[in-house]
């Protein structure tokens, strides 16, 4: 790139919504994907996925046609393991499907229809294997003295999903926090320090780096809170009622195909 | 009663946790009842249940040893089908059981599973029946535009139920709120406008008018919050850490059995 034009340096690119929707690549995608590798722009996946390991992303990357690195990929989970094993919290009751709960390890999992004490009650996406009886046994878990720590693997409101626009993990957190009185500590986007853990692993600072996201809370203002501009796609779970109020991205591309242009455009 | 010993008149009385408990009626609670009744005391029965009709409500009194008629009960159910009837939204999605959805009339309740457009989405307590898909469903219908009406029947947070602590009302309701970015209209507990218009059936000024609950919030605060003083039992849903807060109750008693001694000594 000329001198002058380096404002752009790095990406942070969410996944579902994004790259992919409802088990397809979206299109161009792929080919964005590998223009970036070839333009050797320094890029993290930041996702708050939570219903699969990182190694089941990878598998699903390579289905879809394209590859990555684990430590390309940032989520939750092994941030929420971090996050419990520094504060000696040993043993989680984890809301999550069962295939993802390999990256909690050291982090004990309590069996959830086990009667034993926790230190932690972990939320992540259950998606359709959420009920009454799952949602009221976090809850009692939480009514215990002393309280557990609610933790919440991201605050994502919702996703579009194959039959249509889906409950993620957020509402459930907002359910427990209201029903126990109590205040989840928030792991994964929109938090700040999940987008702080990225800027340091990319080793870029915030004003050079852009966040491409379908959510206009959880993806664009919750980077642009940290100093990251947004730029929203309309694919993913994005509506146009999504513009217009007070969040305004940086900008609006139809997808994930139109950023090489849109980038070099910029430069 | 002697003169200048009017101050307590009138009896506001919470129904599950306070008058019965896991299908049984409280000790002593019956007697309490009686005497009520006995002395002429103007009373209401103020319940967030949304579990079944009046109707039934009636049925399951009888079967517990005690009498009452229909419109000594107020519950969020009747109060919201005027609320819908003065505002015109005649089609409703009613996510309360079947055997409730009778006192709904003349709302048209529209089928959870059709795709008929509607003016409100109602959310009572369905208990263990709620699951993903019935929530997910609600959620869906909160994202249509134009937006239906989303209407709490109470925000109770929880009850206790044969098997422990139960979820209730309120966390659906704010898992909804936060999903689909809206504000739900109360009826019923802790709403001002229920109380209101308890006092004004009862025909009783506020100083002069005792709520008797279970709930510290729900009950005690909501009812002191319009100038009725709060009767904390210590039955239901009741803990020792609900004590010793910022709302402090009028009295404590151990149960609706200790009120008629109570109100004596008040006199």
């Amino acid at each position: 790139m000329a001198e002058g034009t380096d404002s752009n340096r790095a990406l942070l690119i969410d996944l579902d919504g994004v790259v992919y929707q409802a088990g397809q690549p979206i299109d161009g995608a792929v080919a964005a994907i590998d223009w970036m590798r070839r333009r050797q722009i320094p890029h993290l996946f930041v996702t708050n996925t939570t219903s699969r390991s990182r190694g089941a992303l990878l598998q699903k990357f390579e289905r879809l046609g394209f590859a990555a690195e684990t430590d390309e990929i940032i989520t939750p989970i092994t941030a929420a393991a971090g996050w419990l094993a520094q504060r000696g919290l040993g043993r989680a009751a984890l809301y999550l499907p069962r295939e993802a709960q390999s990256d909690f390890a050291p982090i004990e999992a309590i069996e959830i229809d086990s009667d034993a004490p926790v230190d932690a009650v972990v939320i992540g996406d259950l998606g359709e294997a959420w009920n009454f009886d799952l949602l009221n046994n976090a809850f009692r878990r939480l009514m215990r003295e002393p309280q557990p720590q609610l933790l919440a693997l991201g605050m994502t409101r919702y996703w579009r999903g194959p039959r249509g626009l889906q409950l993620d993990v957020a509402p459930f957190v907002k359910a427990l926090e209201h029903a126990a009185g109590c205040e989840a500590v928030v792991v994964g986007k929109p938090a700040r320090g999940f987008f702080e853990a990225a800027l340091e692993q990319l080793d870029c600072p915030a004003a050079h780096t852009l966040m491409i996201g379908d959510d206009i809370r959880g993806d664009i203002d919750a980077a642009q809170q940290c100093g990251i501009r947004g730029i929203q796609v309309r694919t993913g779970k994005f509506r146009e009622a999504d513009l217009g109020g007070e969040i305004v991205p940086a900008a609006v591309l139809d997808s994930l195909a139109d950023l090489p242009a849109w980038w070099d455009a910029q430069a």
